[in-house]
């Protein structure tokens, strides 16, 4: 594709700038294929300048004034600016521009394609981890547990990756018919396994039961080999008990206690999809409140029900973690297609079980085990934030909505993980537009057509780099082996000023702080654990 | 008073103790005239113990069970500790015993006159400061302004101090008819003079115009004299313009733009009292909600106001920095009566603009001046906390609104305060109950009467051994000569967990941050400013 087509004006003058932070500023604007750039007239160096990509852009707005034109751009990551440009018809250009190329459908045309840092990184292995690699080192699992090839071509399971973890005793054949009666293909998988009791946790679709009740003996069987000879397991439903039985009449439905008799389901009901993003958009909304009314402010905080979705989260990886911790069972667990709330659930209970994912490289492989590698549609679900008039498709903040859930933990925790806040927000802006391949697609099949392991850059392998490695990591960090429970009491959990409220001066002050901290721990020559 | 003769039960045995954070434990229980006192029946050391003050009790809650009693005990502080007690007649016995004395009403039978630490210090002058020594400090004052002391035997006005500072032109005989026209005599008087510009801060009582619109041509020759000849000044007027009409009718009233044609009157509307008390019976309600509902909580929060205090109270006081820093004049507050919000805003404004006051020195100088010196009548005020089931009086948690929003500053500024969070907590613990004679009484005239200088130790003192200190200093301090000007947006703003919340778990992970960063600055060899 030629971006050239859809850049009628390239370069504007005397365009003036406002954005949060900052007094207003007037240089030049320039419009490429994938980026917005502005540079201060009297300053001649980079830090005189604004690169945006244009990706992160989520919503313009175009005002006319006189003969000259406003537009307000609106950031996926909450950021907004305004740009008043003398002529109309530049403005009217360079917003057509933007709103062309900022919403570009191809994979090949973003511009993770296109980015070559000069200290890029060539080496075998793209990512952190894979699964083979995850398999091997977990000799634990060696004498109950195979590595399944059998998705080797994508054609068992669409939003699988090539291999999974599988109990031994169930063969490629039945992983096959066992997938046919899960949502999606998504045939039970393990992806926990916990070396403190042996028990696991093992993730999926939901079963296609439908209105007759249908079973699928293998289904039985596979399930009935995760808990082998111990007692029962635990299934976590992450839909109403009510929502579980009208899924059947679509096809859907849930493990019934006749077919799965040693197995116990507990349902604990997870907004996803369009509530999420409507919940998103409200808060932002009320964030971006100018009246100065305290009520106002709190009662729509309540209305957009955020803080409540992070609480449900948090309580239900702490079920998980109950079940699996204290009373030593093996749990499964699902929604509907398993690629949303169920990943969002398996993290944070990984988080706070497992110690060895708390550290900065550890909680970036666990982020890219259960989300990148398990299947979470990026590029759907972050294909809009909180900004956008556009219809809602398949957008829903559950890697934001994971996050926080995460921040909370950090800051009921300050010394229990070995990553800083700056990590999180960097995370959550990288989710929605980024100079790495890493959240591109939707699934491993799709990175694999798009060849993004040969031609773009993974952001994992890029934050572990020393410079950004010193600035991700919690300079406070203490290992422990303890499981850290999260309170999720409503008065425990705040919003998360340091993302939602971040282009404001209060979090400017915090960072301070944070840097401050860093510099001492510097002079006292203590280094944190992950170092 | 024989404290003995309200003690019937005075030790009992094979008590059961529950507090927050804590397993239950089996041991002895003990009242003495002031206070309860806990041993556990392994540990042998101090650390076994729980030893409260008496007059720390707010309300206490009995219930029976079989033939063994419960009492639940609710501190003045937020602290909830409940006692099973062996054998109903003891269980009765102790509860009446802690009713009587923790509301004992004679100040010379409260426990700073009998507390006695080894480390005790006997010295010339008793507080940090008084109005003769802040006088001679600062020379600027002293061409245009005098120290009075027309108050030496408080016949002028009974919240004042014996010495107070006013234009020099102004004779004491016109201060004692001035005192006539201003409620409860307090006469305006300097409370703070900014070096930059020479603009003061004046505080005094409403003028008692009555409905009759009397005047007083020495009060206004005397707010004359401090503008001198500089164009105008402001009069900000803690109530609504309304609320300052209707008090003519009760004799109060306000300076008329006729009568003070230099000054210009500014309303800006302020709970205090009953409504303020109200509000933080609701906050702690709120805060020990047990319920898992988010919207629930979040609404009792917005129901209770306290944030909504929070935010008018420093918002007023930026008000006061912009009259008096930004636009250069000088500034004159009052409520009705003066010593209320007036100091609480008077206190908040001289934090914001002076960096003198926001050492640990220089904020403990600044409460004794605006807070204890100034008349707040601490025994009225904090006679109850949020528990109490007795009718309201005269309570109101002004200076706890007024370390909420010190709280909020320091949250905002991390840097630019000298001392810390659990300062402020110590603080709110002490002026409800103490073993301190600073907080006694609620007047310098009362403390006069009762020799609370001569007979009690001073909290504020003890604050500043090096003990204390090292506890007390914010380690993050720099030093900054400008004004830190708080947001007041309702998303600034949050609620004190550290306070309201103190009792969880999740507080305790907080202040094992503070304890990590004391080490580090303690290795690192850094030390604060303020040291």
């Amino acid at each position: 594709m030629e971006f050239s087509e859809h850049i009628k004006t390239a370069n504007v003058e005397d365009v003036v700038l406002q954005q949060p932070l900052h007094p207003p500023s007037r240089g030049t604007l320039c419009i490429t294929g994938h980026h917005l750039l502005f540079s201060h007239r009297e300053e001649q160096d980079s830090s005189g300048q604004v690169l945006l990509l244009l990706r992160n852009i989520d919503a313009i707005e175009k005002r006319a004034s006189g003969s000259s034109g406003t537009i307000i751009i609106k950031c996926k990551d909450l950021f907004v600016l305004q740009l008043d440009i003398p002529g109309m018809e530049q403005c009217l250009n360079i917003a057509q521009s933007i709103e062309t190329l900022s919403c570009l459908d191809c994979v090949a045309d973003m511009y993770p394609f296109f980015y070559r840092p000069c200290d890029a990184i060539f080496c075998d292995q793209w990512g952190l981890s894979n699964p083979e690699k995850h398999y091997t080192e977990m000799e634990e699992l060696h004498e109950r547990w195979r590595l399944s090839t059998v998705n080797r071509d994508y054609s068992v399971c669409v939003s699988y990756p090539t291999a999974v973890i599988v109990p031994k005793e169930i063969s490629d054949d039945t992983l096959k018919k066992v997938a046919k009666f899960r949502q999606g293909g998504r045939f039970p998988v393990l992806c926990y396994y916990h070396r403190k009791n042996g028990m696991v946790i093992m993730r999926s679709g939901q079963p296609l039961t439908g209105a007759n009740r249908k079973r699928c003996k293998e289904d039985e069987r596979l399930l009935q080999a995760v808990i082998e000879d111990s007692d029962k397991g635990y299934i976590i439903d992450m839909r109403s008990a009510q929502q579980a039985q009208q899924a059947r009449m679509t096809g859907g439905g849930f493990e019934s206690k006749s077919c799965y008799n040693s197995w116990r389901r507990l349902h604990r009901h997870m907004e996803r999809g369009k509530t999420l993003q409507e919940s998103l958009i409200k808060l932002v909304e009320a964030c971006a409140d100018k009246s100065h009314n305290m009520g106002r402010w709190l009662s729509k905080l309540e209305n957009s029900k955020w803080l409540s979705h992070v609480q449900t989260a948090l309580s239900t990886a702490g079920l998980l973690v109950e079940c699996l911790e204290r009373d030593g069972h093996s749990v499964l667990i699902h929604d509907s297609d398993g690629i949303d709330s169920t990943l969002l659930v398996s993290t944070l209970a990984q988080l706070i079980m497992d110690p060895s994912c708390r550290t900065l490289e550890g909680f970036l492989g666990l982020l890219e085990r259960e989300f990148v590698q398990a299947g979470h549609p990026f590029q759907q679900r972050c294909a809009h934030s909180a900004f956008s008039h556009a219809r809602l498709q398949q957008e829903s903040p559950v890697f934001l909505l994971m996050l926080d859930c995460v921040w909370q933990i950090w800051r009921q925790f300050p010394l229990a993980l070995g990553f800083s806040e700056a990590l999180l927000l960097r995370l959550a802006t990288e989710a929605y537009a980024s100079n790495y391949g890493t959240f591109l697609s939707n699934s491993d099949m799709e990175r694999h057509a798009a060849q993004v392991k040969d031609k773009t850059q993974c952001l994992f392998r890029a934050l572990l780099k020393p410079r950004e490695r010193e600035q991700y990591t919690n300079q406070l960090y203490e290992h422990t082996e303890l499981a850290i429970w999260p309170s999720v009491h409503p008065q425990s959990l705040q919003l998360w000023r340091g993302f939602f409220l971040r282009w404001t001066q209060q979090t400017r002050h915090l960072e301070e702080v944070q840097q401050e901290i860093r510099n001492m721990v510097i002079e006292s020559g203590k280094t944190a654990l992950s170092f």
